[in-house]
């Protein structure tokens, strides 16, 4: 059976399921982050409340600490994080590409240096695979090489078949009922990512995964290169931008045809006082909120926005209290989870494009209250 | 009316209905500390689900920020911080003498500077009922000076002098409908003690605070300086043990026919990862924990207990996650939360003295997991 059933194509936007061993997620879905085995500043039952059905863990955080045997040992993240959904380990390609100059890119796999106490480590993407098994990952993820950006063609094309060697070796070693996808590459090069998608879909997947952007790269190439690689990604396989994005990217990569996101922005975010509105974001450490009995966003059904204003917010941020964290993140990620309701719901009525329209006109029509955008990696 | 229905006695130890503005408390009750207008790492729903009916917040650190003005003009703490059960404020007079060369005190009143920002302040015994007023508190405390230990019997002699006069015109000041503590001084003379609880008694107050304590002091000390004052007090009026203590002083205090209590321990202690359990506190940090699948104590019902293990709870505070801080703090508060009610249930019932023992027997008989007491301010 596909790991996937598409309900209903509305433009190139979908309405589907996707099969996990947790259960069914509805996609287009948005996962929040939890890396270390707990999503930053929110507890379970809160997530569960506002109908998060997955989450994102790192199978490379987990594997230093507390250990993926130990998280075996203890039946499995779902069953040690007390978390009954859907879990989707990312590789940890991303994280130890970012490690810089700790880390060795070899043919064999990678070595690096623990962030957290030095230790060396050696991962080959057979054992990644293994790591993610013992995690007890619904969807895992081959490991792959992010390539900084810029990156000549002759390197980026030499990472990709590297990518897609790691690639056919997870799919060798891969065991038990978990999905597996696969991540397609190639930089910022169209013939290296219909290349990398290609090799991929040739290996038949159970997903594929868009990686290597948010390098650095204007968002107008990445969109480009998403667009190269819609077109040659079987429909009825699931596909899955990572680690994008703010609210307007996630509503364009809807409209392309994603189905699955992740992204740190609306936990980070909250932790630095950044809270999404529907027509635009603020920062509620600014001094204009101190005495502004409204809610965050007078729309919003969420726990903080049906019982605390912003001056009480602000008051909490400003005295660094962890409520403030805890609050900020509640709304955040309400926010994006009815951001992604309200799609699913569009592209069930077939009316997307007019959700489109209105989005785009709630976020240019808004008062932009902070005066500006805020950036976040 | 008197701000205090006593129900049953058994002993010294009595259950009773303290009057607020924002409803009927029971007693004996304990208060979590909620400084700066939250109680830290805790919402308000989670206080409201275990129970929690009065917290307390404080009045210097809410004149400081966000400014009992702003209270005020938010419609009061309640309002303000989403909170509809009773709140006590602390009059300040503990943090001010904490600021060390930082303030002085006169006859008039104090004068400090601010621990945030060094800015000058000077509050009399009238401001501080008028700023208790403004935050909207439903129990206000009398300014009153907290003397060192140890102190001599001179200087504590004229101290007691100052905080009666300070009582005294807190009480001329008082408006409203709130109800008005006078704090008992004294230091560890008993004379004093008296002196200062029948000054007290002689100008009326709503209730009777017990201040002084926990300011390095011998334990048994403090207790004799309780038994001095207890029995000058009228059995009517509600009598309040300031910032105590561990579960076995509360024990202790409601065995002496104490009302109500506060400390920072249950929540400080939480976010230390000190926890409560009924045969002894643990450290959630020891690598003995790391695969331990059982919760924090198997007879507790809170949230955390209910779902996550103590490995899990480990790997959060190792990992310094936000989530680690508001699941041990859940624990905690519920932790004593559960034994007030078992306190006030026992007293109902007139068996406290079997509950003494019970209790005792649990506290000796368990094994202290960590092999040591923990000690905190």
């Amino acid at each position: 059976m596909s790991a996937l059933t598409v309900v209903k194509t509305d433009g190139q936007a979908r309405l589907a399921v996707l099969h996990t061993g947790h259960g069914p997620v509805e996609t287009p879905v948005f996962m929040p982050v939890g890396t270390q085995g707990t999503v930053k500043g929110i507890l379970q039952r809160d997530l569960k409340e506002m109908g998060v059905r997955m989450v994102l863990a790192n199978a490379y955080h987990l594997y230093l600490r507390p250990g993926s045997t130990l998280v075996k040992d203890m039946g499995g993240i779902q069953r040690f994080a007390g978390w009954d959904g859907a879990v989707l380990t990312d590789s940890g390609g991303y994280q130890i590409f970012s490690l810089g100059v700790l880390r060795k890119i070899g043919e064999e796999g990678v070595t690096f240096q623990s962030h957290i106490d030095g230790s060396k480590h050696f991962l080959s993407p057979e054992r990644i695979v293994e790591v993610q098994e013992h995690i007890g990952a619904d969807v895992c993820m081959c490991l792959d090489e992010c390539v900084a950006y810029p990156s000549s063609h002759e390197y980026t094309a030499a990472s990709v078949e590297r990518t897609t060697n790691w690639a056919r070796r997870s799919k060798e070693v891969k065991d038990g009922s978990s999905l597996l996808f696969g991540i397609v590459q190639g930089g910022m090069y169209a013939d290296l990512r219909h290349r990398s998608t290609e090799a991929l879909v040739g290996l038949d997947f159970d997903g594929y995964a868009l990686g290597g952007f948010s390098v650095g790269e204007p968002k107008s190439v990445m969109w480009k290169m998403v667009d190269t690689v819609m077109g040659d990604l079987p429909a009825q396989k699931p596909r899955y931008l990572m680690g994008l994005g703010f609210p307007e990217d996630i509503v364009e990569g809807v409209r392309k045809g994603i189905d699955m996101f992740d992204c740190v922005i609306p936990t980070r975010h909250a932790r630095n006082g950044n809270l999404f509105t529907k027509t635009g974001r603020i920062n509620i450490k600014h001094a204009k909120y101190s005495r502004d009995s409204s809610p965050i966003d007078i729309s919003c059904g969420c726990y903080t926005c049906t019982h605390f204003s912003r001056a009480y917010l602000r008051h909490l941020f400003v005295a660094r209290e962890l409520t403030s964290y805890y609050l900020n993140t509640v709304h955040n990620l309400f926010f994006y989870a009815a951001l992604l309701a309200r799609m699913r719901a569009a592209i069930g009525e077939g009316r997307f494009e007019e959700f489109y329209g209105d989005f785009k006109s709630e976020q240019e029509g808004g008062e932009a209250q902070d005066g500006s955008r805020i950036c976040d990696g």
